[in-house]
């Protein structure tokens, strides 16, 4: 078997500013495997001071540097890398760059988890502002048939661990909404910041209760796990061909200034 | 962290007469983690001889033998199973009454991982006859706008592992027609029984093959070890309701005879 | 013309001891044309005592059953056979070993002829349960872009002949919901058992409402008029390729025991 | 039992100078129960003189001969009326002015019937010109997902009964490809002139051949009789309702001049 | 540059005593581009006193008249036509004998402008009747996914202009439910006769509100000067083959009587 | 009528230093309005020298010059923009930040066009390594079904103007193979740098060739017209808010350096 750590990359796609990564390591600490290295990452200053990318605009403007991370990601080795938004911003643009190491996201994982607990999921976001991107990206994954719906909690992204009373009610509140009147029989959480409420509404609601960021890291270390044991990578063929190292070079940017703006590692 | 092993069976619907256990549980000797304990069992007698189970009537007959196991092995306190039939026979059955364990099978788990190592992968089957079942599925599943197509090699499932060299020519011929006239940039071997050719396979053709087999025993894996960390189980909701058990006793069947042919234990 | 009458077979999926077949054989003798020998058949005591099959796991008991009934059925010369429960339970299995009898089922059925008289139609089923399961059954039919809806009255298939006044009020009741709310234009009857109800309901709303029995029984004289006049019986071609009699043998169980658990035979 | 007799008509949108009529009523005769009177119709001359409809163009110009035939039909009393012409011709729009006659159409009743016998079908047609409307007929019957495709044979509707035997080898050999290359389990003949094929395609192809012409009149038959046994009549709701008798005199042209061109009448 | 007037008909297909015509004439006038020269007309009298199709069988009368009308502007040499019905009445079967004219339609040219101002819409008709057909137009179109809904005001066509301030207040509450309940981003006013009100609804609701019948002119014009500046004009290639004149003059009605019952030219 | 011109600009999202500004500022002279102004834009240096964006992971890098672009633009007061790329490179997230500016893209414009004059279009590209991400974009847009395919000529986008005769060459060969083979009505070319060769492929083809850069400028400006006359303007309702002003000045970037690379004007 395996003796060689795992290496997986939680790149949270906001500036390190906004103080969450230590909240990512504490998940990753209590859910990673013996003998997975887990680093949490965001963004270096120049990719700017967001602490939140609810807007399509937003994430235009920092997929510059998740391209930047991933291949810094690439370049030391990790084995799969997971990105930190359930917009899951990026995600296939960091496919194409990301050499051996395999991609993942919040969305698409938690998707892959709730539908094989049950046939049906609703999915509670922040703001409806977010519904219409999601509602495209979950059908893009494939699982359209499954949802229930979107709710909506009227809290931004950065409102979410303000007060945790709150928030809670909150989810439940839609949560309730989802398995009742909807017919929900789980519950994905729509933003990696709802992080630390699973448990909390699963009691309530007695449902399962996907956390996001977990179902990321989680998937991310199971694509470790494949690579290493069946050495699956990805594909390099037709759709999924990567750019020539040179040609980057030449058209610039991809590995300007610092790839990262704040690292955490929780070791093997 | 879990100190309790987990405990993963891996269920081949067919006859243990059939014979081909070892090969998956020297499969999973090789590819699980440290701290799974893989069981690979087989059906009873009373279920019938069923070497294949390539029509979907022979399926409607073992349908009862995989209600049975997987009774038993929730009972037994299995963190998840695994159905060794690419057609993913009775999985959404076999859910309803897993009680605190999770059901996977081939298919889906296959097409997951392939969908994470690109964007377009082809499956090889053995018969013509298989496709238009295993197509279902696959659109069931949320994966048919991936599909390259299905590609046969005129091989029933008793037939692989007969002539390993002839075997391992036409899953290469057809998986190059998938690559190079159908723009597929991943394969999947589309019957478990294939099991043993992915290698051969993707050094031929240069993109990820996917083992069906081993697909299902990993995701099996990942969703026990979710289960630990996380404690997500099935939604026992809406559609996800179990039967009671006072009524399966009063109907009758569920318990009869022994559950299981044949067990082979691969310790953690 | 046919001088030859048609035989059918109308087989309940259920034990013959749910008493409901003189119910099934009474809606024969009424709705048959002249010419049309029907036989009502139920499950032999092997198979087990259920008097519903609500659950997937229940169905995955019993479509052994309906395969050794089936292939009893085309031996004994029938040129159709509806299947009795409106899950359709089976229907693709069952075909396969049809031999040149034609199989059909009640929601199948209804649909097509809910479809000929309305553009939207809504479904009443007994519970929520059933939901995402028949669902499926719809779409796969090709029918999903017609449905209004589904509606549950919170009775189980064994409820639905106790109380016949409340019976008829809840589904006159969802009825009226599926019309007046989601715009239904016919409704159908979700459950084979909830026989006898359609005239009253019919009359409640104003709208065709589509009995499911009434609907599986003629789609099966229809389909075995076509056979007559035409010659039209189920392809063996592709995925429709029947298994051979001597593996079936080989493998064993198809034949096994008494096929049907009871018989009424309505004449010609 | 009924006693009355059915009364069906199948009704030719084309002149009946294009002399066809005859041929249906042969059809017509060999393919009817006992107790159903068949009416074969065409169009009057103020219709215009169409010897075919392969056009859109020259469908929109015999609506109107279809919406007043209808209308005539349904006073007189028919009980079900097919439309003779693979486009289903004005088939939602004769629908809204039926009365209590049911009306079908021969592609939605050769599909049903397809549907019944096979998995997946190909559907073998004049010319090309015809592919993408029938397609999207197809498709809004619901029955997209089973077919391998359309095949053309290079023939106008005025051309299919010119030789006889040149027809039957140009629609075997549109067969065998359905069948050999695109896996076609059944095969149905997508113009109503192709009439007096079926059997000769099917013996050579060994699949069902449905007949769209006696698919039709068959269709509204097993209409008919279910309207006799269990009164099911078309929905009036929502989109189904008809226009007022009032308003159609009001603005004029639904009863002027002759509503049929030709009638052959075939005793019950 | 062009010099030479680009020439659009907006062609109602009502009956000319619907005396509406002056108000698309107005509307023309206002919203038409310098060098467009623009005329209104409506159907001749032999077409039948139509003041509305809101009925199927309504439409399946006068698409007789709109072939009659487009043939005739096609050899006046206009550019472009527009349907003037929300149904987009016999819009394929108008493309099929336009020659070099491009013909477009309200529902279609209102999806485009609403597709291009937001990412979902609802469309408010006047009575629910209508939803089911334009439903399975807006889904032909390609816009299904952007729909909010469909909001009935229990309006028929000739109500629209009756009472203003009534179906201002009816066409706002409508859009308010639309916008407020099923968070849709923009309206569309389904029938060309909610001429009038979009300025009104949309100041009232805060989101871009379409009005048809403004979007079938542009979009007509806008086609004419791309046949101007690009040449870009119908395909006649397989789907879009047209009739021969020869066929047409032989089977007649092609080119009897007046091809429009009303003309006012709005000069360029 | 309006009076003021109409200001457009079309916004190639390479560097300036591709040096094909002045291709499409003589499109634009020929192809424009009088009363229109439109600015061709490249992107500034410090987004990289991109001369391609062939690769996802390369629209990564140049979405962030996309979105200061947009801001800027709408800053300055145009109307509407064109985003230069067939990959409708971050057209969504454009539109956010559009203001009163109406964004709108090759693709979508292009198919809104072959759509009006044909059932059934190709769509020619340079390398298949872009057909999975442009086949995702024609699905979201809503035209999958009238797809007949994507054709490669093995040419990047660096390529297409080096040998006029072999790429027209090419063009032309692979047109023929869609509509000989695939039954295509009309031909869509697949990258705004195929610019200047629609003719000659619409006279070897005889079908309409739609020529993405003038369709996107086009579709721009009728946007513009609508918005002068009719107000119609993008709307900030739910999915389309627009982030706040003073947000996107605490997360910085959005106005950092030039916003454009080059510029051309073409007076109007």
């Amino acid at each position: 078997m395996a003796t060689k750590p795992r290496k997986i990359m939680f790149m949270n796609p906001l500036a390190s500013s906004s103080g969450v990564d230590a909240i990512f390591a504490d998940m990753a600490r209590q859910h990673k495997l013996p003998g997975t290295e887990v680093h949490i990452t965001s963004m270096p200053a120049d990719v700017g001071g967001f602490s939140h990318i609810e807007f399509r605009s937003y994430e235009a403007m920092v997929t510059r540097g998740i391209i930047r991370g991933v291949r810094a990601a690439a370049r030391e080795g990790f084995d799969a890398l997971a990105i930190g938004c359930f917009y899951d911003t990026a995600l296939h643009d960091a496919r194409e760059v990301s050499g051996q190491m395999i991609i993942t996201a919040p969305c698409v994982a938690s998707c892959e988890i709730a539908a094989s607990l049950s046939n049906r999921f609703g999915i509670i976001v922040g703001r409806r502002k977010w519904v219409n991107q999601m509602h495209g990206t979950v059908r893009e994954h494939g699982h359209e048939h499954r949802l229930s719906g979107f709710y909506h909690v009227e809290l931004g992204v950065d409102d979410f661990q303000k007060d945790h009373a709150e928030t809670g009610r909150r989810l439940i509140a839609a949560g309730r909404k989802a398995v009742e009147e909807d017919y929900a029989e789980a519950i994905i959480l729509g933003c990696t910041m709802e992080v630390g409420f699973y448990r909390e509404v699963e009691e309530a609601l007695g449902v399962p209760v996907i956390d996001p960021s977990i179902a990321a890291l989680k998937r991310a270390e199971y694509a470790a796990v494949l690579k290493q044991q069946s050495g699956w990578i990805p594909s390099r063929k037709w759709s999924s061909e990567a750019p020539s190292e040179a040609e980057m070079a030449r058209f610039g940017g991809f590995d300007d200034g610092e790839a990262f703006g704040n690292r955490i590692v929780v070791e093997a």
